[in-house]
């Protein structure tokens, strides 16, 4: 299935470490990586999955697909600026949310919206999230909750 | 100024007399409404602005201007669906947020994201949401808010 | 009704005359102009709706409505690039085109997409534009042609 | 590199061998089928394409990405409706156009926004598009013109 990883364009260290190894778990599990094709979270979590040849997809806010961070297999320009948040989540059948901010928030209210399953690492205490302490946990999480729902689409 | 008013398509009665408090409020005061333009909050807000002569912004998520509640001056259409909640927020200069689910939070998200002060009232604890008890109070903190810092835009 | 009135950013003084004579009629005629916000022929139209106490609503491409010509008397920011420019089409009842190049021509596809008569004043000839030689006769145009179809929205 | 494939969504049988033909030439030369990912000469495009293992990608305009005609490779869901129109044309580094309505004229127009080249089959005779009478010479055209720029991106 398809994940979006979000979470912070400026991460610490240990929120790229993170974020790397929710990539690299992906991967390891057949999923792809979903993300906003940007830094941080979003350039992290695509380094792990792409490690362990994992496919990736970077939906990003500007015209231009060269704006993506190297470890996306397939930028998607909008140019829709912070709407294309929508996007990111649309196109995921689950979320994981690594730390984050304002816009990580806006997209875990749209995982709300279009009723995906969030994990959340480090990341907001909202509706929806899921609190889990390490990537594997966050792929069981996900994994577990879409096929009790029987609804993985494509 | 432009304030936007977000919160649920459904609400009780008592979220409506709030909202509509708020819209009341804004009016009085010389504020247009901008909002989502559908039913619950954003019609409570839009009514309480129109009875007191304000002026109401609606931006729809559809491709129809006849969608919007009848106490909107202004419906704007977006084809966008849930995207469109980046317009809701950008196209106001401060945020009131009435109760909500997760849309709202994905409203919530956004001002952050658009560095649009939110009064909340019975509606997320989450960052930069600044609690308050009524609609004269959501007013003025909006209102000092902005004046703050100078940055009222139109 | 509205109409949306698209045409170049830039323009000759000639055309801008066009433009001015359409959103001056419009505004006699108790319609709203409905365009994309900025310069050339979207600013003359304005200009000319504004001086005849019409109404104006610009859509525009980003996120600051501050970048509106000073005839806008309602600014929709989108933050949505060109992708706006099916919101300037869908905004409006009928659409008069004067001028324009490929930015317009976007338009003059949305305007068949979203099923809108076009009134074209020196514009492309293209599938669904109607040529007219005068702002009066592409104000009667679109009048009669919405009127005959019975679709006023709002 | 990626071209945008664009047309009608339904079409003749002629018209559909041309789209299938576009799809093959442009996957035999190793470049990526990017188009709105629905039927017409989006299917035919990517079953050429799919059939000779070349890569696909369908930009929908709904929020499901299970709307993909079955030979798109990576299904993008947008949730923006005919807006997506740009997005269909900005993630290609050139265009081909088969016949097509007002639909395709709109992304005939955002070509030249974008400044794509196009190469047309059986298309509109509008600004930028250069008429050719087979898949092998639009994609010769596409391919020279982008080359001769040295704008490749990605």
């Amino acid at each position: 299935m398809r994940v979006s990883v979000i979470g912070g364009s400026t991460v610490t260290e240990s929120q790229a470490k993170s974020a790397e190894r929710v990539g690299r778990r992906l991967a390891q599990r057949g999923h792809t990586v979903v993300c906003g094709g940007l830094g941080g979270v979003m350039e992290a979590a695509c380094r792990g999955a792409s490690e362990t040849d994992g496919r990736t997809i970077g939906i990003l806010p500007g015209e231009e697909r060269a704006a993506a961070n190297p470890h996306v297999d397939v930028p998607i320009a909008t140019g829709l600026g912070h709407a294309r948040n929508a996007l990111v989540v649309m196109n995921g059948d689950a979320v994981i949310a690594v730390d984050g901010g304002v816009g990580t928030l806006s997209e875990v209210g749209y995982a709300g919206v279009f009723d995906r399953p969030i994990a959340g690492i480090g990341t907001h205490d909202a509706p929806g999230v899921e609190p889990v302490g390490s990537a594997a946990e966050a792929v069981t999480y996900v994994e577990e909750t879409v096929e009790s729902r029987g609804e993985t689409d494509v």
